[in-house]
């Protein structure tokens, strides 16, 4: 007989959590890049079936003596990680009831669905019937994780995507950031006004993007045997980590932001694709953190994608898939993906002002959650805060308020991870530096397998085992998110354009 | 307070497994059309533990005594039929231990999804791996249901399909055919090899084809609102009535197939889509039975798509799609369609040959089941038939006993609701001719829209509120399947070959 019996049990309800789930996941990826419109309602009585479902089974009475049950037993490390992911997990639904469970998916379903059609209609008054009933579910949920975490509510719901983390240390990070960011970037902007810069001249055919694309993630070292893209109004990596699904979209204009949106959706892919195989359907094989899955994502948009060697292997895949022009040529490929570009639209911008982008969406959604923030006054907010941060004037609530998907699932404290993730890259990346002092030579090389090593070996394989801080600590040997390598680079970038 | 509270609370556990199965649907279309193949193990585990699930809720206890007590609760008529289908399908799901249910969802997600693989590379012995379990669990399957229901042990799988259908009765159906149409078919063949009919000439590109088909689609009144067309190994007609996926596949050399496929498979999405909408979601809502799902994909392929008006329709959009070339003016267009080829494939079977291919396997399938015939005595005993039916050799397994998805999935008793369904699909069509005086002069100008009124008022809209007999009563006012309209119609057909 085994030596971990309640263990065990408890490792083969969350297989059966798992399993299930896989449907779930699979189902929302084809909510969102598949389903007919009509399918919509059924859909979302079958997901919030599902979510009752799953909620039903992490609050099961008997799971509580388990759970203390196990610690006794003689478990390993990786079983002793296990069981903290699993209490976690279970503490977590235990705050919340079922009814609320079921509600929050319904509307949270309803409103996604129609935001897709109202977000290029500009329907602001038509999104917030549904986004009321959104925000109230979100804002009870807050109140109960707060109640039962004695964090703040914001704190409360920022926990579920970052453990540990709280809004007054997304502060310490950003505070200064808010200050001067703005300013640098009026000068910048100003300065590269008078560049030189060569606009790349479409149509650029759906079909040849997504050629263009599939072709880049496999130089990304993603598994295709293991993955797929597809489109969806908002990109995403969604599936399961057997089977990851990336989405994108396409506009035959345009073809960078779709590109790049791709390379960032690969951060996510391949991260995932490496969890720790052995422990796939566990707690503990699951991804560590928001902020340390979105420092994979941006780092590979960002210091990989537009990284010289990188676009010097980009630059004739993309002449060969729309023709040769000379805005297509590395050096003009180069200048710009990383120019700096005040835009309305968040997933569009560069990595410069990216992150008053996520201080925007930060400020207003710990009003909303707070509930000192009325649904009616969020767009003007929204808008005053461009003008603010970025000054630009946001001319309709397609391009503003209503360009994110995830206040339709009532995802309050998502945004922060972008940023802090952007904040980790960095920190990570001039570790990475600094241990594989042939980098920068192999990426020019097109060589990028010791970089794909070192994340898997570093990061990726640990999933869970640690915290998120302990594996910042495992990966680089700080235990600290430290803004000082972003706010340096931003500052060398900077300084780069502006000579 | 309700008059019918158990008929209610049965109700709503019917509503739960139906948005269960829900997810189970789109996981099992994506499986066979967009995952990748490394998902697969996950996927099957996933619906492996989906499927005990389901079967758990089928099969809790209380539901012995609910179902006795809703009976004597003041039911409607719709109730009543709902009740009895409830009973149904709880019955047959407690013939059966959840051991074998997951045991056997492994086992045929297994062996489909190498299947894939395995027909193109004529690989039977690989194959045999897969489908030695996929036929012990059948058997068991079979056993099980036989005992329960009294039944034979083909009988009783048949049933699952078409309830209250024996294979004494698809004999009768049947038994001369076998007799008299190889000689027919031969006789056609030689007359025909001395007539011309042109062939049209590829390469025909998937993209046009794609186009086609979903216009095609469109104008047999097919909803994509909700709905989609995709692709996958072996097309199919899946999904959920609010939501109909369903797949086909491409040929560049060839274009009728993948054509005429979509076709059918449109004859069911449109059964689904026009089910009793506001009893969706019970067993009651759901279409009757295989054969008269068969009737209408079939009567959809050979009956309206085959004929005159419908092709003259179909030309010009085959033109426009390819380019214009002698083999699609319509009325050679017309004979591709109708001509009589003997061939090695059954869903690229012309009309006349079409039950042969049906009757071997019915045939073996039966000696399968039974346990007289062994597997590996398969493969020489479907090529014996083949030469014994269609005159024609086997060259390989994979045009061969390894064609057909049915048997990975142990739908042992399906095969025949095809032949039946021709049958059916005959005397329907017979009696609209006669209910419809101006049905041929509407579709030869290309006016559906009363054929397909009829469809739904007679046949779609009854779900399954009467057995299938009376389903057929109520469409067209006989109560048994005739197979003379069948007979007639190939005499007629060969005749007109022939002269």
């Amino acid at each position: 007989m085994s030596a971990t019996p309640t263990y065990d049990d408890l490792s083969g309800t969350w297989t059966r959590l798992h399993r299930l789930s896989h449907l779930q996941s699979i189902a929302g990826w084809d909510q969102a890049s598949n389903m007919p419109p009509k399918g919509n309602e059924a859909r979302a009585a079958a997901m919030a079936e599902m979510a009752a479902l799953l909620h039903r089974m992490r609050t099961e009475p008997k799971l509580k003596d388990q759970l203390s049950r196990a610690e006794q037993e003689p478990l390993d490390d990786g079983q002793r990680a296990n069981l903290r992911e699993m209490r976690r997990q279970w503490r977590a639904s235990n705050a919340l009831p079922e009814s609320l469970v079921t509600r929050q998916q319904m509307a949270n379903s309803r409103c996604e669905h129609a935001w897709r059609t109202q977000r290029p209609a500009n329907d602001w008054a038509g999104f917030v019937e549904n986004f009321r009933e959104v925000l109230a579910c979100g804002r009870e949920e807050a109140r109960l994780l707060s109640e039962q975490t004695g964090l703040s509510k914001y704190d409360a719901m920022m926990d579920r995507f970052e453990p540990g983390m709280t809004s007054a240390h997304v502060d310490r990070v950003f505070g200064d950031v808010r200050q001067w960011l703005p300013g640098l970037i009026r000068d910048v902007t100003a300065k590269q006004a008078r560049d030189a810069v060569i606009e790349p001249v479409g149509p650029f055919p759906t079909a040849q993007q997504r050629a263009l694309c599939e072709k880049v993630i496999g130089i990304l070292g993603f598994d295709f045997q293991a993955g797929r893209l597809d489109v969806s109004t908002h990109p995403f990596c969604g599936g399961v980590p057997e089977d990851v699904r990336m989405t994108t979209r396409f506009n035959e204009n345009e073809f960078l932001i779709s590109l790049m949106g791709t390379v960032h959706e690969t951060g996510h892919g391949r991260y995932e694709q490496n969890l720790p195989r052995d422990w796939l359907g566990q707690p503990v094989a699951e991804a560590r953190s928001m902020a340390l899955h979105e420092s994979q994502s941006l780092s590979f948009e960002m210091q990989l994608g537009s990284h010289r060697g990188f676009v010097d292997r980009l630059a004739p895949l993309v002449a060969g898939a729309f023709g040769d022009q000379p805005a297509l040529a590395p050096h003009n490929l180069h200048r710009l993906l990383t120019r700096v570009k005040r835009g309305l639209i968040r997933v569009d911008a560069d990595e410069v002002t990216y992150s008053l982008h996520i201080i925007l969406r930060f400020e207003l959604e710990q009003q909303l959650v707070d509930g000192t923030l009325a649904l009616e006054d969020l767009p003007e907010a929204w808008n005053a805060r461009m003008r603010d941060f970025l000054g630009i004037e946001v001319p309709d609530d397609a391009r503003g308020v209503l360009q994110d998907v995830h206040w339709t699932r009532a995802a309050y404290g998502y945004f922060p991870t972008y940023a802090l993730g952007n904040v980790i890259s960095l920190q990570i990346w001039r570790h990475v530096e600094r241990e594989l002092p042939d980098l920068e030579a192999q990426m020019e090389r097109g060589e990028f397998a010791p970089l794909y090593d070192w994340l898997r070996e570093r990061l990726y394989r640990h999933g869970r085992k640690f915290t998120p801080l302990e594996t910042l600590e495992r990966a680089i040997g700080e235990d600290r998110i430290d803004p000082q390598p972003y706010i340096g680079y931003l500052r060398a970038k900077v300084a780069e354009l502006r000579h």
